[in-house]
Formats: structure tokens, sequence, C-alpha cells
């Protein structure tokens, strides 16, 4: 998806005459121009209402000691967002979202619930310490879920995409699909997750490491998706990449999506654009994710929980760049004076 | 006001038994462990409606050159803030919060309005160039303004205030209060405010520098005040101390709010506990002043405009940090789950 240069140039325009200093409004004004350009209209439509789609999955490579959480949270954390006690619904309840929970991957059965796509296209993803995680058509099937979610959302009325996500020991593949595809180094990638003590870091890395170097000779996206991703971040690029074709913005959570937004951007370059990071996660690939794809972060408050808490807490300032631009007054309609040069 | 130590051990309690790991909603957990400080109670009341003051008033100092701005723009944009065309009518709309916009001291007369309170205390300052910038008559007079609508919107019903200021030139005098009161280097503490250019600067450096060395052997708060501040930032010292008498917090807007907290700190030990610092503007006395007072800014998106914009972006912030309290389920009570150790 390419941006429309009119619009933004439009909007650009428009920031410089509304009754403020110019660019006094800092990177509300870069992301108002951001949001004509993925409309490709000046002033940008309002983005609401706002949808949260949490994609959730399992990992295999839990198996290697990862994370000190049992693989059966995954589940239980989709039944407390289903009845509605964990923190995304507190934050998609209060910026208006409607939220949805989709079951691209989990390894157990989950309870039937009016919130709940059952969208499983496995039972949790193979060990990517010992071979890929996934096929090839593993990895599309997912992807085409969170596409098809995505475009049911905007057919229904969303006019701001908000991503999530669940899946105990997802930073694993997150920090290698981020060491593969921005180019870091992956010791440099891998964090303490969600709250892990040293050994357990140092175990994390090794195969973070491994699995780098058995993916970098890919010959493309989809092998280095299939082969260190996950189900649900397969999910999330698909996402990502029909938000952007439906030019849709998307609000990034942390690090798994950031890592799905680079293999949308693989896939279909542009899909980028469409994307707001909500924050900066404590984790030090979503930094090294964020600097390639040329992103900056609205919010920076050290989260480290995931489910697209980041995101929801960004979306009030991802709508007041549009109301902004759609309802400050310029200069000359309400008579101010301006700078003196 | 002291924070309730007992309902912040409380808080940091029930943050350890909610469904999500320790510490993974980073700031948003200690500042909600700060509003069950500041209300006495946990889980925190939650802090809405929102209520923003917005205090006016000229400063004798443009007489100086440190401004480009004619001194008429500020009661033009009193009259903008009446009609609802500036940003911080649609960022107090977008957090569905009541606006008042209080005349403590603009120079000229003013059209009377529903939002406006006429509390004039005096035509503008004197030239702080040349001698204090008003009496400490008219300082306590503007401070009581301020505690007064303080008072008002919290009879009214607000749960939370949120400050914003409007004067031309005035980012000298809160300049100069950092330097006295928080003990920076004049030239450190002078920033280019809503942007001017180099000669401007080193104008107002000057300005700033020769008031500090005449300010800082004041006796105390009040002659600090009257000697180098403003009417409008003397009304929101006491706009802030009389939020933290309430016991409701106060969201901090930029570096002229944030000048105010430093005296209502001085004339009131513990008003700064009731401060949620909103942003990190551009301004550098609002580092000064931030890391004088220990308070860590929910934003940093490269503002400065003033009118409290970035105290409205960080509403909502505030509100999530409470309601994530008030709503997220236990481990316990959703049956998931806790990281093995």
């Amino acid at each position: 998806m390419e941006l429309s240069l009119p619009a933004m140039g439009e909007a650009r325009d428009l920031n410089a005459r509304l009754t403020k200093p110019v660019g006094s409004l800092g990177v509300l004004e870069d992301l108002g121009v951001r949001l004509a350009g993925i409309a490709g209209s000046c002033p940008p439509p309002p983005p609401e209402p706002a949808a949260v789609a949490v994609f959730a999955g399992d990992h295999g490579v839990v198996a290697q000691g990862v994370t000190p959480w049992p693989q059966e949270v995954t589940g239980q954390m989709v039944a407390t967002f289903c009845s509605g006690g964990a923190a995304v619904n507190a934050l998609a309840d209060q910026v208006g979202a409607r939220l949805v929970v989709v079951d691209v991957g989990v390894a157990g059965d989950l309870h039937p619930d009016p919130r709940l796509l059952d969208r499983k296209v496995a039972r949790g993803t193979r060990d990517l310490a010992v071979g890929p995680a996934m096929s090839v058509e593993e990895a599309r099937a997912a992807w085409d879920v969170g596409a098809t979610v995505a475009g049911d959302l905007v057919a229904g009325g969303a006019r701001l995409l908000v991503t999530g996500d669940m899946g105990i020991g997802n930073t694993t593949p997150s920090a290698a699909l981020v060491a593969v595809l921005a180019g870091g180094r992956p010791a440099d990638c891998t964090g303490r997750g969600t709250g892990i003590d040293d050994a357990t870091l140092a175990r994390k890395r090794a195969v973070v490491s491994a699995a780098v170097d058995r993916a970098r000779p890919a010959v493309g996206p989809w092998e280095v998706l299939a082969g260190v991703g996950g189900l649900e971040i397969a999910a999330l690029a698909g996402f990502v990449a029909a938000g952007a074709r439906a030019r849709v913005p998307v609000v990034v959570d942390g690090v798994v999506t950031l890592a799905a937004v680079l293999v949308a951007e693989a896939v279909e370059p542009g899909a980028v654009n469409a994307c707001v990071a909500g924050h900066r996660s404590t984790e030090p690939a979503a930094s090294a994710a964020l600097e390639h794809l040329g992103l900056r972060p609205l919010l920076d408050l050290d989260l480290r929980l995931g489910e697209g808490s980041g995101a929801c807490l960004a979306v009030p300032l991802v709508q007041a760049a549009a109301r902004l631009l759609r309802e400050m007054s310029t200069f000359d309609a309400a008579g101010v004076t301006e700078k003196q040069t």
C-alpha cells in the first residue's frame, strides 16, 4: 500500500494554518499526516470505532524451557479474554473497541464463546529448536485467518485495527524472526519476555541463535515464517497486510506483532505504511524491529504484557491526531494574529 | 498532602495477583499505586470525569523581544478556547472533560463567554527584566484564583484535574522559576518556546539570567514567584495545591505548569504527590523540573504547545491505570496457573 502523497501534502499545509505554532504538536502532527496518507484524504476520516483482534497460538519450543509459564496458560488466558477479566478487556472497553479473540493455534481444546473465533490451523507449532515450526502451507493458512478477520472487522465498520497476541513462549519465535528479517544479532534480539531468570535467558538465547542460523539461508519470507515463526504471528502478518490493503490504520502492539509486521512487509511491501507503533516494549527485539521498520512508537511505558495492551493504550492518541486536523480552526477563521517573522 | 502508604501497599499486592506477569504493565502499575495513594483507597476511584482549567495571563517581559508573537494573541487565543477551535478544545472533548478558561491576568479586555471566568488580578505582569513581575499580594491573589477554581471544579464533580496555560511570553518566567527553584543554570533552562530564532533565544537567555540573579537571594517562594513569575503561573500553583489538598490527582501539562508545581511544592510541601506528569515538553526547563520533582512523564511526543494539550492527551492513560486495578481478575478468580519458579 502506497501512502497518498497529495493527501499528506494537504495535511501538512493544513497543519501550518491551524491555530498553533507550526510543529508544536510534534509527533501528533506527523501522525495526522500519516493518517491522511493512509486514507487518501485530508482531513483523515475519524479512526473509530476501533476493533482489537487477539490471535492465540502455542509453541512447541516451550519444550526447551524458554519460559516459566506452563503451556496451558495460553488457553486459560483465552478463557479470561472471553470472560472479560484480562488487561486487554479493560483497555479495549476504555476506548470503546470491539474485541475478538482468535484461536489460530492453541494446543488444547477451548470452550466455545461468542467472542472466540475457532480458526485453529494446528494444535500449536512444532519445536523450532529441532526443525521447522510449521509447514509453509500452515503458515499460509494462518495468514489467511488473520487477513479474513481484518476484512470482516472492516466490513463490520471498524475504522482502526488493533493487534494483540497470546501465546506462551512466543517471544522466542519473535526474536528469531526479528533477527533474521531485521538483521540483528540473535543474542541482542532475545529478551526476558514476561520476566525470566538468567539461566532461562541463556537457554532462550541459545535456542534463538541456532534457529536463526538455520533460517537465514531460507529462500523467502514464507520459509522464514514457517521455519522459526508461530501460527498467531502468521495470522497477525495477514491481519496487518489486509488492513493495509483496506487502507485502514493498524495500531501495532509489542514485539510479537512487530515480528509479524516484518513478515507482512517482506510478503507485501508497503504494508508497514498502514502501521502505527503503539508503544516500545521492553523486549530488545521490539526496538530492533521498530528501527528497521522506521516506526516511532507513541508510548514508552516499560510494558511487556502483550495481548494488545500497549496498542489499546495508544488508540486515543491516534484518534486525537485525526481529531486535531478535523476540528481545529485556522488562524484566518479564528482571527488570531500569526507569529511576526 | 501525604500519600497513603497502606493504600499503596494494597495496590502493590493487588498488582501482584492480577492476571499478568508482575510488573508487565510497567509505568501503569506504578501510576495505579500512586492513584491509590492519592485517594487513600485501593482500588482507586475512577479518575473521571476530568476537568481542564486553562489559566491565561500576559507578561510585561515581552517588551524585551523574547517572543515573535504579539501580546494580543493571548486574548485572541482565549477567544478561540471559548469558541471551541483550539487544540485543547478538541483534546478536552475527546476525553469528555469540561473546559474552563480563566482570565487571571490578560492585558486586554475580553468578551464575556459562558466558558470564561473573569478573575483578572492585573492587566498582565510588569517587565521582570527591570523589576519584580508583580507584588506578593498580586501573586497571592492569583494563587487564590487557581485554588478556588480547583475547589469549584471538584465540588462540581471533577475527579481528575488537568492544567493548561495561555500567555504569550510565559516560557520566559517559567525558565526563570525553574532555574531558581530547581537549581538549574539559566542558559540550560531557557528554550525556544513555541519556536524562536537564535537571536531571540540569545535575548531570552540574557533576560532569564539577569532575572535569576536578582531572584536567587529572595527570602521565600512568594518573593521568587512575585519577582520572576506570572499571574497564570501563580494561579496554576494554587490550583495544583488545592487539588492536592482535595486528594484529587492533577495531570500536569508542560513547562509552565511544571514551574507552577515547583512553586506549589515550595509553598505547600507534598503538593507534588498529587501530580501526574502528562508529558515531557521539548522545553529544557521542563526536563529540569521533572527531574527535580521526581516525576516521570507519561508521554514524550515533542509537544511544545501548552494550553493543556499534553496533559489532556495523558488523561486516558491515567484512567486506564485505575481501570486495570478495578476491573482485572486475579489469577485465583480466573483460574489461571501462575508462573512456575
